[in-house]
């Protein structure tokens, strides 16, 4: 199994773990220091050396940002780990608060006026610091430190990674890696730059077409890379991990260098540079002191942009991948009205039928198993401790995926544990959720809208009805990289235009606390702009690359419209006929009936 | 009548005009000079001494911009207007460039690298000038003028106007100025200024429930004004133009000053001063020069949320509105076939018919009365030269309003110039507007959403079919005020949330070239938010306030949805119960007709 339902983490180790980490600020003169949850490539996983805010606090949560000060100390998190980190971690030592990216600063200046608070430079960006420096009083000075002083409180850190670099074939990337060079280093020049540094793994996985196993669920290495303007690459990381193969496969125009490499390597560049402020460690910054910075990140764009490679690797990742959850649904509706599966035997259940083909790598996250209330729980993830067994009458929200060497994948469906009736108030915000999915998957639209523009038009049939639900309706995704990646995304906050080639995911929900959870989810690819028939301009539209039945059981057909059963029934009939050929004949028949029309 | 359909400029005038105004500019040693179509008030109606545009270019659109340089001129003029640019002035004299608002500086940095270009400090907003900056060689001064050289070369340039005000009755203003005053002092000294210089015409008239004639369509005083932090007003350019009544109005914490007392009281004032970059002046920042300024008008939202006065007198302004939108439409229901119509006809009859009730002030702005391939030119004015006569098969398009002392008006209609059968391309692509607008009538929406978000709402029936319209969906609407005011507005450039009490435009269109123009406009107003029947969340809503029959001749019902029948025969019934007692009774007869339910 690739996801472990443990408890990893205890509260009781906080206080004591403070206290060492108090131990080593005083030791170094310092009145505070941060805790982020980051690594120095701000990637949404981490290596375990790289937990320090679990270590510390015992809080495993996504996001989080802790501040310890000689008497007092705070952990902050956002609305999904509220519950979460009163669990886990201990009160006492670190009061918990609210926050929304901007509650640090004030928080430290109402109990600092002047002092010396230390941070890792490695673990947060230019834009970070700068946002918290100017919410802090004058007196306070922010220092990045030489060492971390948490790494010297915590003796049994683990090393850092060093997994073997992988080649990713060019049947998947689609684009030779010289190519990709070539026509990043042009847009460099053009925009005046004469290298860029790159501190994103995804960035550096897609542009050298490698893939590495430093930290879980992303198929990347942590690596730092210049790209200069000439095309060629400096790898920094590589050294010791890159087999002979993989050396081929880069090529002379791809230098390798140990990590420590790096920083002088960048004392050595001239000309304008290229440096993504949200995304890139001060450390880096720092070391650019000496040229003028470009904030720009040259690979984000380009890698959303699919190409046919790409988003035919998809469909058929999608293929597999829904002939799994066809099985894996087909034995939930046998075996969940039994009364006798728990979440985790059916996030392990699905676990194992992705495994089934030999194709998967990984999943893609962890597995969102929820049921009754627990799928309420946007962010739910199941451990022993709350693991709950289904009874029937019951919602089950399954939100999971695989990462396959073509394609990554993400899904969420929902499905009543029951025989005969359901909750009519369950089914109607299930078609309402589903109005909104298909509002989605049917839209046209034409070039240079941003997901701002285009969120609303999932949630129009929710909102009528007074429903709404607190995450963006979809997230970029990417090719055998991250589940979750930009710079496109469905959500009110993204403002990058939609390009033709962009993976994302549309997935409304509806979520009622203490009774259900309801997500639907499916992966879109956009679709280049063609005019529709007896029109005037290209729109662009959605394909719909996920593959599996809407559970048929929660829908109130005389909610939709015509056009919106006919997409309902068009869809089912080619999950059908992509998927059917590539289940066992048991679960063929239960999909023929879960496919079939809703006007039958 | 308030239209005319006269044309009031000639292309001949242009050249002499420059020559003079090039004289004038070598008289002060100037290399260029920069000619708005903009007064010191940033109106989208200006008054005749303020047309300077149109008076040196012959172009009387109501946006554009024009340069002269020593040997070259260029007047920049956006999407509208580039044909009808082309017909009013002298192109060899003014060469006609296309304008985003991004062109001129580039286009002055290709012909001039070092030399004074003057402006008229009144006419631009500190923000303008520092983009124009922006974009100009280091050896380019901008420099303002103490005089326009254009006035000193317009020999019979009007005077100033300087019509008597008037009060603005309580009844309809909802609040006393006092109040008003008293709370947006505590808004300034909330933002830490002490004062605010308003430039804005429709902020001073709200702020003051005063109203004026200064101005075509706006019934508003060209005046400025500060509001103190202590709830006073200094008011500027009323003197010799206040009666008594009005002065009683105002009261003694209202201080009436001729205009050149303004530059002295602005020398006089010190702390931090309100002042908004987009609007004010250029003339009074540099007034200001000696205190901080912060960049902040304080009128525009609290006079966006329209009070219970101001709502319900727009109902009313409406159902009269309505009465004489259903008489035109019966008339033309009739005379239209005839062959005899012409569009100046039309627009005629629909002033006269708004003038009957004997309450219209003005009308709203000129109507725009476009029939067949003249109803695809988005902002079409009917003149003399352009005028055609309406034949049968045509569509024609009407959009106008009136002023009304309780309200202001703004509707578009588009009906089939037919008896019987219509082109059926034009009835798709009306029913397609129509569920468009249906769309946002039926809208529910959460609190902190902004036009951007929304815009979309409108279009995706459009863009299912490949049609799109190249304006927002809609604009705010002042209470007898601006039929276009801010800051929030139904379009993807707006990011002002709506607030209760907005009042707003709802007019998604279809044009297409050389054929046939479609659009639908009714105004709605924001509705405080309520929890829908069995929902969680409160949702605003839109309310319509506009009161008339769209054109059943030229929908197609199968292409709408229950939901969309059910609004739209809601609608009808609701326009026959409101304004049928408001018309004759032969009128009443067609109009029961056309308010007919869809599906009888």
């Amino acid at each position: 199994m690739y996801q472990s339902f443990d408890k990893t983490t205890s509260p009781d180790t906080a206080a004591p773990r403070l206290a060492a980490l108090r131990a080593e600020m005083a030791a170094q003169g310092l009145d505070g220091v941060l805790v982020p949850r980051a690594d120095a490539h701000q990637g949404e996983n981490v290596a375990p050396r790289d937990e320090r805010l679990a270590w510390l606090t015992g809080f495993t949560g996504s996001a989080g940002f802790a501040v310890a000060l000689a008497e007092e100390a705070a952990i902050f998190v956002d609305g999904r780990y509220t519950l979460q980190v009163r669990a886990q971690t201990d009160t006492d030592a670190f009061a918990p608060q609210d926050w929304t990216g901007k509650e640090v600063g004030p928080w430290i200046a109402e109990r600092l006026s002047e002092g010396t608070i230390g941070f890792d430079p490695w673990l947060h960006t230019p834009r970070e610091i700068a946002r918290l420096t100017k919410d802090l009083p004058k007196g306070v000075e922010l220092r990045p430190l030489d060492a971390n002083p948490l790494d010297a409180a915590w003796s049994d850190q683990p090393a850092p990674p060093a997994a073997p670099l992988v080649i990713h074939p060019l049947d998947f990337a689609g684009e030779a890696h010289a190519d990709k060079r070539a026509r990043l280093a042009e847009d460099l020049r053009a925009k005046g730059a004469g290298a860029a540094v790159l501190s994103l793994p995804d960035s550096i996985a897609w542009l050298l077409n490698i893939r590495g196993a430093d930290i879980a669920r992303t198929p990347v290495a942590l690596l730092f890379a210049i790209l200069h303007g000439d095309a060629t690459v400096d790898l920094f990381g590589a050294e010791g991990r890159t087999p002979d193969e993989v050396a081929d496969h880069l090529g002379p125009d791809v230098r390798i260098h140990p990590a420590d490499a790096l920083l002088p390597a960048l004392a050595a560049l001239d000309g304008p540079v290229a440096l993504h402020r949200a995304s890139a460690p001060v450390a880096l910054a720092d070391a650019l002191s000496h040229v003028e910075l470009i904030d720009f990140e040259p690979v984000h764009r380009p890698k959303a942009r699919k190409n046919d490679a790409e988003i035919a690797g998809s469909r058929a990742a999608h293929r597999r991948d829904g002939a799994a959850m066809a099985g894996f649904l087909h034995w939930l509706a046998e075996e969940g009205p039994t009364g006798r599966l728990t979440e985790i035997a059916i996030a392990k259940e699905l676990e194992s039928r992705r495994r089934t083909a030999n194709e998967l790598r990984d999943i893609s996250f962890e597995t969102i198993s929820g049921s009754g209330p627990n799928g309420a729980i946007v962010h739910y993830r199941v451990t022993e401790e709350t693991d709950r067994t289904l009874t029937t009458g019951e919602l089950m929200l399954v939100d999971s995926g695989g990462q396959y060497l073509d394609g990554t994948t993400d899904i969420t469906r929902t499905i009543a544990i029951a025989i005969g009736e359901v909750d009519p108030d369950a089914a109607r915000a299930f078609t309402l959720v589903l109005k909104g999915m298909i509002a989605v998957s049917r839209l046209r639209f034409p070039p240079g809208l941003a997901g701002q523009h285009l969120d609303a038009v999932a949630r129009v049939p929710l909102w009528e009805a007074g429903f709404d639900y607190a995450h963006g309706t979809g997230h970029g995704v990417g090719a055998y990289l991250g589940v979750h990646e930009g710079p496109q995304g469905l959500a009110r906050r993204y403002t990058e235009p939609f390009e033709t080639g962009n993976i994302l995911s549309n997935e409304p929900g509806y979520y009622r606390e203490g009774a259900f959870g309801i997500r639907l989810e499916n992966l879109v690819v956009v679709e280049a702009p063609t005019v529709p028939e007896g029109g005037d301009l290209p729109m662009h539209g959605f394909e719909t690359l996920t593959l599996a039945p809407i559970d048929r059981a929660l829908i109130l057909p005389h909610l939709l419209t015509r056009d919106e059963r006919e997409w309902l029934d068009a869809y089912h009939a080619r999950v059908l006929a992509e998927i059917g050929d590539l289940v066992p004949p048991a679960t063929r028949d239960w999909l023929t009936a879960a496919c079939a029309p809703l006007s039958a």
